[in-house]
């Protein structure tokens, strides 16, 4: 077995001559140029650019692996470096595990690869180290990531939920839901996924374009459990109710049929490329407009309210009606991300 | 479906109630207490010690989770730890990731999560930042772990392979192939597990030994591929040969006789608490001195040494044959980290 082989074999884990190859000519081959060194047990760090350190780190699941608008490669950079760009950090460098289930395609897996590398470059972050592992026919669903990431923010930058006050304001930086239902749509080939790609991306140039104001609290990127989930952390943490407008919240209309035709919530569905800020009432309209000048976020909105009192988590309907968003519990999606 | 129950069930991972309570439960309970906040996004590192930052990652996903002497858990911070300090470094902040395996029994995960803990706190190493996946029952083996570490060592040291010569010493600090036949004896269950222990353990008492010393060229763990795997790689990336001497390898009786049992090579299985040093001749008695007063170090010994030429490693056996070790291809013990 080569790697000219079409598919991964349990060798090409096992540390020897197959391992070697499937490193140098998968791995290296996207991702070496630059300070990775496939030869080294840790790889040493140029001196970090000055600032307060911040690591992070999320494992990939999702399935299928490819979906419209991005990949478990891409997803995996995306992720990890959006933690840190909400965290109000600029990612500097990562390292990448990766759990091969033996029988995939190293067609597929180049590709993933490729898009990661691309996904590393266009957010400016390094792949520095790196580990391979290959699992068992059967035991492994194909492919799965983890990402840690290190990033540099400014010191003393203040963003965390017990900064949040009553009259607050919640933005989003975009339509909520696109990844759940793009992944759901790639998964159960409704025919209908050419209609809508997930929104996977950086959220760097939008946690950037906030760092600045002084009235900023927090930012987080509602991923698993959606913006309903945030909601409720921040109500938990900060010891206040959230208050949503349905109105005001965007959801494409894509979205809102599927969402309509299987009885999910968009609210729960997660994204992968958004960002919901909290910020003081004084300084919500200039945060609106810095995120709605930046491509990708014609569809920013303040989509609610901090209040003092009430229950965790209230949305208000188009006809004033009020109604409660419970934290979730069991999942209508499993592994999107 | 809550923490209570038995198992891990999908909506332990997806992002909602049953996942806050596992968090909180299973992983903030033996892990917090330090510098792990998990409702962050991203954890800021307080100023790191002076020196230069190194930062490895490495995937584990041995079966059975547990064995003799170990499990999954510390398994995956000595796995880590050993990777930065055979590098020279000391390593001081983890992440993790967690994969389960939906079906897993809560009690195992908390067994596991209680070892890593301990084995973090032994090793001097802070976890500081998580992530948890659910895989669906049938995708996932019981568990895999991923952990990425940051390590500080002295500015300057210069430890890699290009620094090797002819005429240096390798030095193993003690009996290999031990990890590899436990993990094979637990999985079989020949009902010999009894009588050997995994040599999982932190290295850094070894590493530590040697840094000082001017003739130290390169250190490596012999993980998967074992002794005969990094004798490659060095011989590859020094171009020159690697001698090793058949007697003075350590292996203990019980591996011996099961290597011979089964026709496996002791020299190609994985250790995970064991070092390999090269060091300059003049030094080599010094480091096998103070490898051998470490508890744990009895059996160290020079095991080889570094030619200019010849086959890439040849092992000079008892009566003073020769033979080639040849570099790994199949694998005849796959997942043992």
């Amino acid at each position: 077995m080569a790697l000219d082989e079409a598919r991964i074999g349990l060798a090409h884990g096992n540390g020897g001559r197959f391992m070697r190859e499937l490193i140098h000519e998968v791995f290296a081959r996207h991702l070496g140029g630059g300070i990775l060194d496939t030869d080294l047990d840790a790889c040493p760090l140029p001196t970090l650019p000055a600032g307060e350190v911040v690591f992070t780190t999320d494992g990939f699941t999702v399935q299928p692996l490819e979906f419209p608008g991005g990949n478990i490669g891409s997803l995996a950079v995306h992720g990890t470096t959006n933690d840190l760009a909400v965290a109000g950090a600029t990612p500097i460098y990562l390292a990448l595990n990766v759990f091969i289930e033996e029988g995939l395609e190293v067609e597929v897996l180049d590709r993933i690869v490729a898009s990661l590398a691309r996904a590393a470059r266009d957010t400016g972050v390094q792949v520095a180290a790196g580990d391979t592992k290959v699992l068992p026919r059967g035991e492994g669903g194909g492919l799965y990531l983890a990402t840690t990431g290190i990033g540099i923010r400014r010191p003393g930058l203040r963003l965390n939920m017990q900064e949040i006050r009553p009259g607050d304001r919640l933005l989003v930086s975009g339509s909520v839901g696109d990844h759940g239902i793009c992944v759901m749509l790639a998964r159960e080939q409704f025919g209908l996924s050419g209609e809508l790609l997930s929104d996977a991306a950086s959220v760097l140039p939008f946690t950037r374009a906030l760092l600045e104001m002084e009235g900023l609290r927090f930012m987080r990127d509602p991923t698993r459990g959606g913006l309903a989930t945030v909601a409720h952390e921040i109500a938990r943490a900060a010891g206040c109710s959230v208050r949503l407008s349905e109105d005001a919240i965007p959801v494409r209309d894509t979205v809102r049929s599927v969402c309509e035709m299987l009885g999910y919530d968009p609210y729960y569905l997660a994204c992968e490329g958004r960002v919901v800020a909290v910020l003081a009432p004084q300084d919500a309209e200039q945060a609106l407009d810095a995120w709605r000048a930046l491509p990708g976020g014609e569809h920013a909105a303040i989509i609610g309210q901090i209040d003092a009192e009430g229950r965790p988590v209230v949305i208000e309907t188009a006809l004033g009606g009020r109604r409660m968003l419970e934290e979730l519990e069991d999942d209508p999606l499993p592994r999107i991300c």
